[in-house]
Order: structure tokens, then sequence, then C-alpha cells
């Protein structure tokens, strides 16, 4: 089997390293025509997919969007799991689970388990429940070759206070956990990027720093498009990620409309706009 | 319609404030002769709903456990839910959810929003991506009348670093989330216990000190039982949460057996000695 950086890094020499997220709000899937329910969720994505013909190297539905549906929406996601990676089509779902060890783990299962319903290829979490707390997560998910994405800086504003606070040892909570996810990488593999990736919003002041201290890890940088970073501030903003960088544009895929042809036209500009990130 | 703190002050007055967790994982729907499958965690709740003849304030569903099963066990846990709803019993579900504003608010539709398939009465959430991203959030919440218990301080040791780490304020950052919580509830409701909660553990060293901040919310208390804290721990680790701590006992309900009668006196046991935090 093939690592989850192996395929990852295939791909993006493939289709670009956009990731593409899959957020079927209210209002996207209104203004895409479709109805606010479970299917109109699973109908959104299997829309954005066959527009793109496929050719994407990873989707990022937010897992929250589907949840909206409770078990019904659950199942959406199930499904377009599935359907992706009939189409070889790599998935990220970003639901941001985190707890101590033992629910971790238990959140991994259903995630990567070998009875797990829903595949990832990769996963986000969150850190405030402790890095440490985030072993079991990070064993399961590297045993079924999968990768995490740790929230290390959010793209919002609201996540500065928190993310910025000072550690026992003086250093920012975001760039310890960068440290943190550099020594763990180390650990499990000699491989570049490793399995534990970070998510760092292309909107910090400080994305420079922090991704500096991520030499090993892909890094998924959300605030593309709605939340006001170009493409072009990505590598401005950190230029140390060329190359494992993921600009992820969700809201903005349906810019131009939602209809599949509109689609199309716009993923495919923000994938030749991404190819400058390699 | 009642608030969620005058159904939860009515309902602890009755019954003690002992909160039971329900953790469906592997090993204790095991030691319980349940199946490892959704329908066994299913089981598993009404055992011990059934068991404690519905006697009980508020039941604490952890989601991960709930979740390995995929949409089967969110399946599972909306079913948990009704059924706890069915006799009065009110419902936490702990799923720890947070992200940015927009997708935090769909979130909270999917436990509150009209069209949500499982009603839940309060939740557990996170602020790793800022406090004040969870305003859509609480406001949702809010309207439906229900509750939400945000992580301060956790029972786990792995929590410290990051919790304890210094804003620019100089305050930790479970103490400066502490002083959030007590403002925003101030700003929702002059009711006290206000809408917003906070998880704090009760063996957390600077526990006194952060539940001296809260003085308008509710605390949930983990770590009683398996993590080392005793019911008497609690009152002496936050002597100002008297009337207001929500004690929470999981894999220690099943101490004496996983048989009804056995998890009958447990619960019975654990509630008499809850009721002493009254």
């Amino acid at each position: 089997m093939l690592s989850f950086s192996e395929r990852l890094k295939k791909k993006i020499h493939e289709y670009s390293p956009l990731c593409v997220g899959i957020d079927p709000s209210a209002s996207v899937l209104k203004s895409c025509g479709l109805p606010d329910t479970a299917e109109g969720a699973l109908e959104l994505g299997r829309r954005v997919l066959s527009a793109a013909q496929y050719r994407i190297a990873i989707i990022k539905p937010q897992s929250a969007f589907f949840e909206r549906f409770g078990s019904a929406g659950v199942r959406a996601l199930e499904e377009l799991t599935r359907l992706a990676h009939s189409h070889d089509v790599l998935v990220l779902v970003d639901g941001k689970r985190g707890d101590i060890e033992s629910t971790g783990a238990a959140y991994a299962e259903g995630y990567f388990g070998r009875n797990a319903s829903l595949h990832a290829d990769a996963v986000t979490t969150h850190a405030y429940l402790g890095f440490d707390a985030l072993t079991p997560f990070f064993d399961i998910a590297i045993a079924a070759g999968a990768g995490v994405f740790v929230v290390v800086r959010s793209s919002n504003p609201e996540g500065k206070p928190l993310q910025t606070a000072r550690t026992a040892s003086g250093e920012t909570v975001a760039l310890a956990l960068a440290n943190e996810i550099t020594k763990r990488n180390r650990h499990y593999t000699q491989e570049t990027p490793g399995p534990i990736g970070a998510v760092v919003g292309a909107t910090c002041e400080d994305a420079a720093e922090i991704v500096a201290a991520l030499p090993h890890s892909f890094i998924l940088a959300p605030g593309v498009g709605a939340q006001g970073a170009t493409m072009n501030d990505v590598l401005a903003r950190m230029p140390a990620a060329r190359g494992r960088v993921l600009p992820n544009v969700s809201r903005a895929i349906f810019a131009n409309g939602g209809a599949p042809e509109q689609i199309a036209m716009t993923i495919r500009t923000l994938q030749d706009q991404a190819r400058a990130l390699l």
C-alpha cells in the first residue's frame, strides 16, 4: 500500500495541488439549485467531481455541512467518499475531531478502522486536549496509510488570541504545535512530507515562521478565495511551503455560478493558478 | 419552553447532579456481553437507562464511540436520544465540535436546528479556532433552549501545556476562556447558571481558580472514577462549584459489572455520593 504522502504527491503533480472543498451549506445548495437535504449535499459533491471529470487531486468535504442532516448526512458523506475513491480522487474529511486518547482512538477507528463505513485518506484534527493525546489517533491513521492534518493556525481572525498564546517554553501555541508535528513525523518515518500535516491559514501574518518549522509536512492552506487570500498570497506568506502546500478553495468554487460547466471552468482556472505553487 | 438551565436544575434536584456517560467502546461492550456494533452501542444506552429506571438527570453519550460505526452509529445515537427524551432524561452530546463561524453554525444546526434528526439538550465544544468564532454556535443553541459546554481545562495530563499557555493579557488560555464564558453568559441572560457551561477536569490543580471565574456556569467535571478523581475530590478541588457541578462518570458505571442489576446498583451509589455536591 502506498502511503498517503506518496499517493498525494503523485496526484498533485498530475492535477495541481488544489484542494477542492465541498461545503454543502444552505446558501451554496440554493445557488446551485439543489435541495437543502442530505441528497442535495451528495448531489453537490457528485456535480463537482463529474464537472471536473474527476481530474482533482483531493477533495475536502466539510463534515459539518453533511452532519447538518444527521445520520442521513453522514450516509451522504460516506457515499461521496466511495464515489471519489472509485475514480481515484483522494478524500480529506474536515471534521476537526479531537479528544483524550481513548476517545480520539474511537474517532480514528471511525475514519480508518477495519470496520469503518467511511474510509478517509486524511482528516483534520485539533489539539486543544493536547498534542500528545493525539498519539492513538496518529497511530491508527498511519497504520491505515492515511494522513492527519492538525489545525495549527486557523485562517479566521478569532483564532489568533489562543493560537498565539505563549507556552511555558516561550513559543506560541501554534509554533509549539508545529515543532511537535515535525518531531513526530520524524518518529514515524524518514519520508518527506510525512503523515502529519498542518492547517495554516494563508491569511496569517505568522504563517511563514510556522511553516518554516514544518519542513516535513503538507500544509493545508484555507482562506483562499472567500476568506480573502489569493493564490499568490499563499507562497508570499509561506515561501517554504512550495511543493507541499494545498491551497483549499471551498465557497469560491461556485464564484462563477453553480452549473456544471461553470464549476468546471472555475476549477480549471484555480488548478492552473495552483500549479504555480509546485 | 424552559431553558436548558431550568430543565437541568429541576432534574439535578430530583435525581442528583450525576452525569451518566454512555461510552460504548469495544471493551465496555465486551464486558457487557454486547456486540461491537451500532446495535450493541444503542443496546448499551438502553440498558443503562432502563436499569436506572430513567431516574437520571442527564446522560452524556460520547459521540466518538457511536461514530466508530459511521452513519449507522450516528443513527443509534439519534435513537438513544429519542429514547432518553421520551422518558424526560436530558441528553448532553459529547462531540467537542468546533470550527470557524459558518462551519460552527452548521454543526449547531445538526444538533439544534429545526430539521435536525438529533435534538441535543446540550453539547460540548472546543475553542481552538477562537472563542469568538463560537458565537453562531451559541446563538443557535440558545435560541433552541439548549446549552453548550466549552472545554476549558481537560482532565487528561496531555492537555496542560496548551491550556496553561499565557495569552497576551497574561492569563492562561483556560482562565481567559472562563472569563469570556462569564461575560458571554451575562450578555445572553441574567439567569444563573446561564446557557454556556464549561468542562473543567476534577483532576486539575488549577480547577479552583478557573471555576471561581465561572460564577454563572454549570461545570461538567470529567475524570471521576476511571481517571482517578473521587466524588469528594470534586468539591475539594472546586469548592465554588457547589450546586452547579455535574460529576461525569463513564467507564466506572460498569465497575461492578455490566448486568442491569449491577449497573443499577452502581448508578444509585454514585447518585447518592453526587448529592453531596448540591
